[in-house]
């Protein structure tokens, strides 16, 4: 039996920067002889993925936030089963774009769903499992906006106002504040090649 | 504003009735110039059927207990939000085929998730709501099944063991003892003739 793997997940809002830098850690794992899983939520997951379709879409009667939150604890509990498990299992590093800090992020401050709900469904879906290393891509939202609003159509998050989003990034950083051990934040409004070398730093010094 | 409704759920294992006499009640409350909903869980929505889709397909992957409770509740969540809290509002009675207590009978009792989770999920999403009258169509499984499968293709519930159904049917028993003046139960062996007569004199003496 291999040593399990590591899950790495990638935080932030809208435009951080999360789905780009996903390949640079995935290269630096790569380049050190790691197996490497790249992954991302909701979805990973034939099943995870068809309820990302389902929570992402444009519902006539409104997706209401308790349906949003559960929806996104169940595509999670898929793709836990599915892939991140086995792959950490069998020794895989697993890297993932988007988890369980998103919905303390989102559904909780974001959406105000109430923080005992938040805490149940944690405990269901990831029992004791726990990313080893959270990297929190912090931008303001105004600047994380437009790059996303660059790089194409808006999703139903991406079209929330700019207090939501306030709400969201300093939940995320509330969340590096109190497990620094798990987080780091990185300073996401410099360009690429900065945010590629101090998420290069964090690596070599965390893992 | 007209009083509000009164919500009226079928429960029960597999093949014991509950489709066919959700029309009993329907016809019993029009009689008497009730305007009625009636719908069934999980679906009842566009969302939450939809989300029947997901849960009820045949994914290669599996769905994994608490996959299943959360997709269920979600569908729970949207159908409330979209159609039985409203209906309820507009003074409407709603018959639905199935509801809480099948969660606690099949995830619960069935799957053998936490107590815990289901009431926080159940908290989450129903807040007070509470059935005014409950119906249990009590049968043995082995009965119930060969009913529903003389109906026709057997879905992944239907399928499971009679070890399953013996838990599920006892989870709905000790349900009606703990909250007896919510919950009915009529004894599904019976002809449909006697069933309907034995629902009629509830009705009567119920509502
Ligand atoms: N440091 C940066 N400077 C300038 N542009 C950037 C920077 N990082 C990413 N971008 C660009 O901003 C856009 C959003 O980046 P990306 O899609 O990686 O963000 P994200 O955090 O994954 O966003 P989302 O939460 O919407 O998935 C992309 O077009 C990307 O090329
Ligand atoms: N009392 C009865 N005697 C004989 N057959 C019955 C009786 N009640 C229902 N049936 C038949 O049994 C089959 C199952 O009934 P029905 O579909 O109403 O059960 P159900 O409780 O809704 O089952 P499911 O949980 O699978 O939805 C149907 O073919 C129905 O016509
Ligand atoms: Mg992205
Ligand atoms: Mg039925």
């Amino acid at each position: 039996m291999s040593a399990p793997g590591r899950l790495i997940t990638l935080e932030g809002g809208e435009g951080a920067g999360k789905t780009t830098h996903a390949q640079t850690i995935c290269d630096w794992l790569t380049a050190r002889g790691r197996r490497v899983l790249r992954t991302r939520e909701p979805g990973g997951s034939p099943l995870a993925e068809a309820i990302r379709g389902v929570v992402l879409a444009d519902w006539a009667e409104g997706v209401d936030a308790p349906t949003e939150l559960l929806l996104i604890f169940a595509a999670r509990a898929a793709h836990l089963h599915a892939t991140v498990r086995p792959a950490l299992a069998q020794g895989c590093d697993v890297v993932c774009d988007r988890f369980i800090d998103a919905s303390w992020a989102y559904q909780g401050a974001g959406r105000g769903l109430p923080g005992a709900s938040l805490m149940a469904l944690q405990q269901l879906v990831l029992g004791d499992l726990k990313p080893n290393l959270t990297l929190i891509f912090d931008i303001a939202p105004e600047l994380g906006l437009a790059r996303a609003r660059h790089r194409g159509d808006l999703n139903r998050f991406e079209a929330e106002n700019v207090a939501f989003m306030q709400r969201v990034r300093q939940a995320y950083l509330d969340r590096a504040d109190d497990d620094p051990q798990r987080c780091a934040v990185v300073d996401a409004s410099q360009d690429l090649a900065q945010v590629a070398a101090d998420l290069t730093q964090i690596l070599e010094t965390r893992l």
